[in-house]
């Protein structure tokens, strides 16, 4: 198992073929996760394809993560958890400024992604809405939004299928209001 | 008024404090929408921005729909219909072969869109999850999501404030299920 340390993250590539686990090892932990097609990086997750085609706002086991140009990226194979995102962005500088009211520095998940990400070369523009693991949130006929602690306990975990040869790119999430209010590291390894 | 004409696709230019008015002339017609920061067309609407700022998955009249940089692109000052759709992709020639079995070439609002952006130097791969107007898209609590005819009655109009020097991508949309089984126009202006 490799370590992100809390309010961190990390880059790598998988080949087609090969499981990714993300596990959450204390419980209450969000990991977001952006993933790029590793032959060209122009081709990534899609938050708008993929609630198109699934035909569900909630993705988990059973369904595909897919790419803006209509290609299946992951499989998600087990969810223990179950609850996962893809409605909303990682949260960013502005994030804490506009919806924390914070004025100083706070590590966010797209610098941890887009700071990770630059050895393959991806820009901060390039970062798309993550597909936000564990991350816990709700939503009322309405259309309100609100963003509770995670259901997950220590040792959930979501297991992937890559589709393609990939880029990925995965955090412990760094904002307050999604991770129960303290920032634990999340776990993950690659397999064969 | 301009006409945006059945199956088809517009883009132009508008500066800020400017209005962009999008009339649904005969009712039941979708109309996609992107928009682009004309300084820089890296910056772009930003559903996921857009949601966890308006802590809303739909946007209506009092929103602001904000860019991937965290700016506000657009402020919706009316809104005679009120339903809109942020979570979908524009429907691509995918959608058609993978959600409608449809074999042959098929109109899109993604071809609408990248075809008559390409004069702005902005790509297929550019184009983001659109701002659907007038598309009922429904969802209940276990997330799963339906299309429906758009409630939208003739004449039914949303009016945009430019937020920044924009560039707009607009369609009257292709796809058969968002426009209750037939295409028909809409129409547009600018307003200072």
């Amino acid at each position: 198992m490799q370590v992100i340390e809390k309010q961190s993250g990390a880059a790598f590539k998988m080949k087609k073929g090969q499981l990714l686990k993300v596990v959450d090892p204390l419980g209450e932990q969000v990991s977001d996760m952006v993933v790029f097609n590793a032959e060209d990086v122009r081709e990534k997750i899609s938050s708008g394809k993929t609630l198109d085609y699934e035909e569900s706002i909630l993705i988990t086991k059973g369904n595909y993560i897919w790419s803006n140009r209509s290609n299946k990226m992951l499989e998600i194979l087990e969810d223990t958890n179950g609850r996962n995102d893809f409605l909303l962005a990682p949260c960013s500088p502005e994030t804490f400024k506009i919806m924390y009211k914070n004025t100083g520095y706070h590590p966010s998940c797209f610098e941890n992604l887009h700071t990770n990400l630059a050895k393959y070369g991806i820009e901060p523009d390039d970062i798309p809405t993550a597909f936000n693991i564990f991350m816990n949130v709700r939503f009322d006929s309405f259309g309100r939004i609100t963003v509770k602690p995670p259901q997950s306990k220590a040792g959930d975990y979501i297991m992937f299928e890559a589709k393609m040869d990939l880029i990925v790119g995965l955090t412990a999430c760094s904002a307050e209001d999604s991770n129960g209010g303290s920032f634990k590291p999340i776990h993950f390894e690659v397999l064969d």
